[in-house]
């Protein structure tokens, strides 16, 4: 891996017009533009539409198999991003994965805070189901807050009496809107995209007057008994450092299957950037396999 | 991975004669019979030698390439087992990563009491690199007690100015002897092998007037910048379980590349019941993988 992609890749994110703790309609458009930059590769075909009465954006590779399905989570802190802007991303895993992604334009804060989103992408997954998907062909996958909305939806799906997805894969997920993890301080010098002040505004946007450690919140705090398989990973340069960490320590706690991979001096959702630096496709590669291996469990539970 | 195994390996294991904080002589027997009451594959070679000085067991199978090799850590408390007792574990990591496991067996206490287990693991890799095998091509692997002595030669080898082996992979592994993890309570009602007792006994015995935090004693407690990947599993059915969780959290924060796997329901070194349980073949093919990739990855340093 590449110190020197490592550096340009910092310069570029430091020196960029991004300020998660912006003004709101102007940071949309900033990330539309950043998360949209590169064309898509001509292979990928994304299809709008609507799941469960949430609007979805459907992205397909040349490799897609039909009988899978990726439910796909954008991040943007709750308050930025959409399923368009995380197209780019989404048809990476779903290249790796041969399965589509559903990438789910949940409402965002503040117009529609905290339980907006939990609420539409339970939904979408609900219609998945009632659709015929059977749970063991679906994989959540999620970036940053879209991470944290993964783990949420887990529990939210598990109270709702929902059978849990075949795998739950997050890359950089923000899972404590408290944002009280160690990372949170000793990380902010090296993390050239997050602050805590950025995190903490938007918070308050998402979270109205919901206390930040309800679980489908912070799933941090909740309790993931019961949950699918997760893959986590994060990069060491992050603020959110602990918020992967900890989900991680909470699920082996719980009895979850959990994977952690921390990858050195990398920055938040490094894997979006696989195109400037190794370590994204690298990252990729590796969650693509663990996806594809809990599929290949659950056609295989004769011995459960 | 099947129900009905994990719950056969907890009864053996929970009506076994093992007591970790039992009598020395006595324990040491009993483990001994434990490790080797299943015969070694017959392509399994095993041969006694000695390097830096200190007594090896080197084990091989039909497929090892000389070029690589495994220094590889037994466990028991540093109080019991022996390199020997290791072969058939050590064995299992070389089929899957084609190297020869070099099984150190370090003096152990209370005979012989901190630093004596580091010192004799860092004379077996400093005579490694001088014999001309290149750092890039030895992987530290160990378990339990032998993977804290992993983590702790690693900061060792770092402090005496040597370079870093490939990686470094440890199952279930002991890195805090102030026995002080969340787990060591949390999880002691299904944890089959260990009790805190046990573990705190043999601290004792290791530790001898030593400060348990000791980084060398610890790793927790260590600075860990610099060190090797490193690959760590454990079972969630552990009282060891936090001591991997904090050992991967320590390493994250610390920006090294660090991989954490948590297997739910499965008990201390469940990878050495691989031939009963699925998860211990699956968990070592997943340690394999990871070794042989960090082997590609210094043949190809090129970016660095």
């Amino acid at each position: 891996m590449s110190r020197q992609q490592r550096q340009a890749l910092d310069e570029m994110l430091r020196h960029g017009p991004l300020d998660l703790g912006g003004e709101v309609a102007q940071q949309r458009a900033l990330f539309h533009d950043m998360m949209t930059s590169i064309p898509l590769p001509s292979d990928v075909k994304t299809t709008e539409g609507e799941l469960g009465g949430v609007p979805v954006v459907t992205v397909e590779t040349s490799a897609t198999d039909p009988a899978a399905v990726l439910l796909y989570l954008h991040g943007g802190a709750y308050v930025i991003g959409s399923a368009a802007d995380a197209a780019g991303l989404a048809a990476e895993v779903s290249r790796r994965t041969g399965a589509r992604a559903v990438c789910v334009d949940y409402r965002l804060a503040p117009e529609h805070p905290f339980p907006a989103a939990v609420d539409d992408a339970l939904a979408v997954y609900r219609a998945l189901l009632d659709d015929g998907t059977p749970s063991s062909a679906i994989a959540f996958v999620g970036e940053s807050a879209g991470g944290g909305l993964v783990a949420a939806t887990l529990v939210a799906a598990k109270d709702a009496g929902l059978p849990q997805p075949a795998s739950a894969t997050v890359f950089s997920p923000w899972v404590d809107l408290t944002v009280s993890g160690d990372s949170a301080t000793s990380k902010t010098a090296v993390d050239a995209s997050l602050t805590p002040e950025g995190l903490r505004t938007r918070a308050r946007d998402y979270l109205g007057t919901t206390d930040p450690t309800t679980p489908h919140v912070s799933p941090v705090f909740a309790d993931l008994t019961g949950l699918a398989p997760l893959f986590i990973q994060v990069g060491s340069y992050e603020i959110l450092l602990d918020d992967a960490v900890r989900l991680a320590a909470r699920a082996a706690e719980h009895d979850v299957h959990v994977e952690l991979q921390v990858w050195p001096e990398v920055p938040h959702v490094f894997q979006a950037f696989a195109a400037l630096l190794d370590e994204g496709a690298a990252a990729l590669d590796a969650a693509g396999a663990f996806i594809r291996a809990r599929w290949a469990d659950d056609a295989d539970t004769s011995g459960e």
